[in-house]
């Protein structure tokens, strides 16, 4: 039996420390079981007890018969969960599930032992669900494996979605608002702090589960990465969309980094576009996550989405509601008013049929006035048993509870208020495919110039065998090379941080003996901190872009594009893609950076070069072929007129053990 | 008896055209009366029936006996509207609703029909609500007079705050939401079309209501924008908070003037303005506008709010989804999760209470997990019997039915989800009392100015008349006086729209020999079209503003400030206040465009003369004294140096006369 088998669907089940005391928290999970007819064997372990809650109780898992356990639900105070694992590894059970708190997340000395037990349970081939876990719940094997207070609820509706939830009593939650709504779940599972088995990992077990359609993530962090995209690229191939609703949108310049990329960009845009790059429809509001997934299940994402909606409904004022809001998301609406055609079947159905017919919308929705509230069956079945080619969904206007269960019956996603409506359809409309990675193959003489890029000339040799062209050149001033006057004379040193501040930089030297002097001056000011000079041609750009790749500690190599200047700093007009990217995403990447309007043809202004501009997003994107880089920046990069190419005015290479 | 006392509290109502077909929507009104125990007199009218629906019907209003109705509610068809109003006002009645449509909204024909029944009412002194008018709701005196579909609910629960809605449906839609939250209202009123009263007149009229604690207003657009600010300026004295949700955020564009203020300024930036000057708090999701009330009642506008706020929590997932929608709305908050310590009554009750005491915060928000649901009396308990300095609110987590009624019962805020939650919290920081208006004295000076204010130079007189300081001069380029090189200098011409297009500029002249060349060349380009030549010196600034001044077609007089260039075109920069301005408000207009953080002491970049900047931008917007003024707009108008004011670049006065 697979650790995702016993976990998810457990046969025999141990209790570790479960309480006689029907009112504490470690006497639910049996409680919960046996409320919602978990059939197969339960072995409440409790050594000061015969039995617990009127069913026989072991002193120990050794002294469970039968063999070992599925899993262990180890109720436990957080002092004695070591041992319980250890005793749980040496009695065989396929998988535990950890209840307490107290772990990595209360400080040094609780992430000690949170390694500790994941040490145990990894030297005893067992794996692990939790610290600080709600537990797992199969709704179709009647399996509530949770102390989740929810579950006093009478019973639970089985459905065909999933869900991982990093929050314990958002689990709940969302199970309760579902049940209102008439929308059940299969699998519900609890990941704590994911110490061992990771949301990821879980997701991708999920892919797996013939029970589960689509994968519903409730996520605080993203801990793995990769794992969690690989179980979305899976999940999309077996046609499973997974939706994310994840926390730390205005969490921005929390964990940010020293050069200017970092501090443009926070930390959510680099998940939004991890979670975008890896095919995982993000949401915006609560509601939505459990609201949308109707709309998705056997649809793949959007091809070429034309952004357009045809709203066919019975209320004006309900229609305006959901048009404004999607407007405010870029989405436009044709709205078809059938009131006074009336909210019969037929006509509700003739003109949802229409619509779900029109050459240029991505899909219909269906405004449902006060009939929802009070002929629902009526209101809802002009919806549900319309067809056509466009997906429908549903936004009822007043409260009108039995409608959202018909709804959610015949599988057609009904939303309750117009900002979830909204918010659905324009997650749809985002839906992406997961990407495929261009190459990024990794060179073992770039990786040696990486290795002696200590200053401006050595990231600047880098991004030249990357791709960027590279106009500065090095020279001796007192002898200097010929060279395209007026040009701009740097000195190089690798302790300067802030050369044009320092003096270290001349703008529009005019010649050869200008440039001496300007040397001379600069070795006067800044002395031994010179180790060569360099010059470039002066450039005269229509723009100035910054290009920035980094490591972000939560998702991994990003590339990021922003514009440059004060202005563009102020206004965040940054965008980052996971690295490596293509040109064409490239392109996607500069079409999305407000600013750049003014050079992509904004009124009879000239063009920048935006093919060189891609090529060198591209080009520095590729840096994720060498771990060791951690950040690199060109920033200002010269965007010139098209056709005549883009200049690096400055480059920046920074190595991660430089950070160790 | 005044005509809203007979309209909203009407003890004899007439149905014209009143239907015995119960299925008909003409026989709802009465239907509904009698469902919802309307102990009035109530005669429904029907030249073709004795009885309708079981009661003693009239062949006309004439035939009604114990003189004139309170209320007429006209049922009948388009076509007969007319005559029914007719015959209303002939037999007194003292007010009418008209409930067909097809008037303004259906053309021209419909336009001249409304305005007809108009006419007749106001020749008998008859008050007028509608067409399109879903009627009247009073709930405490048990009068429906409505063929809303909602009103089929068995009953309807008071509550002590009153709608207004320009959506006959989105009503309905109100009262079923409110009902599934243990919310009702006094007075509902639907003004559809307000061909004669509109909802400021009945905004104002609720004011005097002594059973309305708010005015909830929902809009589709504003016809009356000087009575809507009247009424909540009276409202605001009543202490009666107005909350309006208003639709056509994303109809940007739509009615846009030709210069760049419109171009810039969305329709909806106005609105926004209007609304916040005259005190009406605007909520961005419909169910904020139910459940925000309580938050509000018996207070004031916050003054100085510090934008932060107290959470405490029992569930950290639920706690932390309110922490970060705040967050997106720059607000701070301060998180205490008192899990551990329970979810009683005393332990939630001491940190709310801890929480309302907080000193640097604006108000403490309970968020209630699973308790919510299944121990809702405790749950609520410890939120409704907290004291505390600051308001408090809940955001109920999981579906908890029972407890939004006892919050509700109670009198405190609780959101059904963390969105609407952060909404109300972000439109109660946003609250403020209706603006004092600064003066804008009628100068006949100044309006000859603007009377003769056809070119550039009248322009500049005008703004300068005003207190925007001008530098040009007019020239004549043969005989130049003294001038401060190098200077700019300008074709002067009613005719040319866009002088540097057609070379009517000419920047940087160096003397007045290059003044004489670049005005000989422009006369031979432009000839004729050329009325004159101004020159000005040439000034180099940190920053470029676009300050406008227009009359919005929707709420009238605004000042726009945005900053200049086409990136701040391209991104929106702009910011709207309703003019006169003060120079203190003025001062808030620069903190809220995002360009001008350059120039408000960013880094170490030089400040900008923003005293100077505020003082134009008052200055201009005391062209609202000036009806004949359609439009104004300095573009650029350029910033110096702290202490070095401003300076036009180009000015332009529009008069209304000229769009006639």
């Amino acid at each position: 039996m697979s650790w995702s088998e016993a976990l998810l669907n457990p046969r025999r089940i141990a209790l570790i420390g479960a309480s006689s005391d029907a009112k504490r928290l470690t006497a639910r999970a049996q409680i919960y079981l046996r409320r919602h007819g978990f059939d197969g064997d339960l072995f409440p372990v409790n050594p000061r007890a015969d039995t617990v809650l009127g069913e026989p109780a072991f002193p120990s898992l050794e002294a469970v018969p039968g063999g070992p356990v599925d899993l262990a639900y180890i109720l436990v105070g957080t002092q004695h969960v070591e041992s319980s694992v250890e005793a749980c590894a040496a009695a065989g059970a396929r998988s535990a599930c950890i209840l307490a708190d107290g772990f990595a997340e209360a400080g040094p000395a609780g992430r000690a032992l949170q390694d500790r037990v994941v040490a145990a349970a990894r030297a005893g081939g067992l794996r692990l669900l939790g610290p600080n876990s709600m537990g797992v719940i199969n709704v179709p094997s009647r399996t509530a494996c949770s102390v989740n207070a929810a579950l006093a609820a009478e019973k639970l509706l089985p459905g065909r979605w999933s869900l991982v939830s990093q929050s314990g009593s958002v689990m709940g939650t969302l199970v309760s608002r579902a049940e209102a709504r008439g929308l059940g779940f299969a699998k519900l599972i609890g990941t704590g702090n994911e110490a061992d088995l990771t949301a990821g990992e879980l997701a991708a077990a999920l892919v797996d589960d013939p029970e589960t359609d689509a994968i519903l993530l409730f996520l605080e962090t993203i801990r793995d990465p990769e794992r969690l995209e690989e179980a979305a690229r899976r999940a999309h191939a077996a046609g499973k969309p997974v939706i994310a609703y994840k926390l730390g949108r205005s969490e921005m310049g929390a964990q940010l980094a020293a050069t200017h990329t970092g501090a443009l960009a926070g930390a959510d845009a680099a998940v939004d576009a991890f979670l975008r790059a890896a095919g995982i429809i993000r949401v915006d509001m609560l509601e939505t996550l459990l609201e949308l997934p109707p709309l998705l299940l056997g649809r793949r994402p959007p091809e070429a989405p034309k952004r357009a909606v045809e709203v066919v409904t019975t209320t004006g004022g309900g229609g305006a509601m959901v048009v404004d809001r999607l407007g405010l998301a870029g989405i436009a609406a044709h709205m078809k008013d059938v009131t006074l055609a009336g909210a019969s079947r037929a006509s509700m159905g003739a003109a949802i049929a229409e619509a779900r017919s029109a050459p240029d919308a991505d899909l219909a929705i269906a405004v449902v006035g006060s009939s929802a509230q009070f002929q629902p069956h009526e209101a809802v079945a002009g919806v549900t048993t319309s067809t056509g080619a466009l997906p429908v969904c549903a936004f009822l206007v007043p409260q009108a509870d039995v409608s959202l269960r018909l709804m959610a019956e015949a599988g057609i996603a009904a939303f309750r208020t117009p900002e979830a409506c909204a918010d659905a359809v324009r997650a749809y409309l985002d839906w992406r495919a997961p990407r495929a990675v261009p190459d990024a193959p990794h060179d073992p003489a770039l990786a040696a110039l990486i290795e002696a890029a200590l200053d401006e000339p050595g990231a600047r040799a880098v991004f030249a065998a990357l791709g960027v062209p590279n106009s500065a050149m090095a020279v001796d001033p007192d002898d200097p090379p010929p060279l395209t006057y007026p040009v701009a004379l740097k000195a190089v040193s690798a302790e300067i941080a802030h050369k044009t501040e320092s003096g270290a930089v001349a703008l529009n030297v005019a010649d050869a003996a200008a440039l001496r002097a300007a040397a001379t001056d600069m070795r006067v000011r800044l002395g031994g901190q010179i180790t060569g000079f360099i010059a470039q041609p002066m450039a005269k750009g229509l723009s100035e872009a910054i290009l920035g790749y980094r490591r972000d500690p939560v998702v991994g190599p990003m590339v990021a594009l922003g514009a440059g200047g004060v202005l563009a700093e102020i206004t965040r007009d940054v965008v980052l893609r996971v690295a490596p990217v293509s040109e064409a995403e490239a392109r996607e990447m500069i079409e999305e950076v407000r600013a750049f309007a003014a050079i992509r043809g904004y009124r009879n202004l000239p063009r920048g070069d935006l093919s060189a501009l891609a090529s060198a997003v591209a080009a520095v994107s590729r840096l994720v072929a060498y771990r060791e880089v951690s950040e690199a920046e060109i920033n200002p990069l010269i965007v010139l007129l098209e056709g005549q190419g883009v200049v690096m005015a400055d480059a920046l290479i920074a190595r991660a053990e430089r950070h160790a």
